[in-house]
């Protein structure tokens, strides 16, 4: 996504050789339009899957996930990083550990939300090792729900996010690769969409 | 806002006197065609103060106030509840007590992205006892930026918040108001939009 990549390469800040800043314009500061075009163009790669629930994490997935959801004219769904006292009921529960935090956490979405009829699409803004879309196809599966596709804002392509999801048997199609952040520089491969 | 009252007629449940929950449409399943007329209706009431940042919480703020960004032309940010390992620059931070989850968090925007021209506009999802809200405008206060009023979609009006946030002399535009929750039962006081 040509729009998407300019952006990166305007207002992104490359922290070290594995970390990529966009607090300017996704993470923490969130553009609107670019959202909307983001989500707008994963729900026409995934148009025919008759899409029934999108599915994302707090919090950074949110805003690319909602534009989708409302694209395919389908609910949005944010897993939840941990309980809250007022999610009492039945719960689709998976563990998540976090590379950059070092942590596993627990993340949840209600059962009542997923079903067998249900196609998904997971939404997230970054995949980098793949395991907060692993959690949330773990969920799914839980519930079993089809996952029909992973939509990706950024991927970090020298990690091993895609492979894992690709060998779970779950497309990915992500809006910008990024296939090196060697000395300071962001150097992308050819993007899915 | 009559739409947003009939669903959560429709779709909210009672869980005690002081507990409504709206997990179907806004705080974990969400609706996007909703989220896009709250976002919208917030924006028309507001589109006089030249609003230059929509500012909100993790997580069920987000989708709100997106939309909300979206139609007054102006970024969102919303702010985090914890520090994460990126966020290494200098922050605007705040404590805000939950009296839900019956602890402190300290809740925290990067300060770079809000400075003494900005005119701000908060959005959350509930108000009840404005804990959250005064985190938000004190956060704003810190970096001198203007708090031009504050939008919320549903509001416990038999809680304390709206006053503690007009004491404080920011305007609050609440989309529902909920009188109480006594008997299982919702009954709306007349709303501001």
């Amino acid at each position: 996504m040509e729009e998407l990549v300019r952006r990166i390469q305007e207002d992104g800040n490359v922290l070290s050789d594995g970390v990529l800043k966009v607090d300017r314009f996704i993470t923490h500061q969130v553009d609107p339009v670019l959202m909307e075009h983001i989500g707008a163009r994963l729900a026409e790669v995934f148009a025919e899957k008759k899409i029934t629930k999108v599915v994302t994490i707090e919090a950074s997935g949110i805003a690319p996930a909602i534009y989708a959801a409302q694209s395919l004219n389908a609910p949005m769904i944010f897993a939840r990083k941990a309980k809250s006292l007022t999610m009492d009921e039945e719960l689709l529960t998976s563990s998540v550990y976090s590379f950059t935090k070092q942590v596993t956490s627990t993340i949840s979405i209600s059962r009542k939300f997923l079903n067998e009829q249900d196609r998904v699409l997971i939404v997230d803004d970054f995949l980098a090792n793949g395991q907060a879309a692993k959690g949330l196809i773990e969920l799914c599966q839980q519930a079993g729900a089809q996952v029909e596709g992973i939509g990706i804002v950024i991927e970090k392509s020298f990690q091993m996010g895609r492979e894992l999801l690709e060998d779970m048997g779950v497309p990915v199609v992500s809006l910008a690769r990024i296939e090196s952040l060697e000395n300071g520089k962001v150097s992308f491969k050819q993007a899915d969409a």
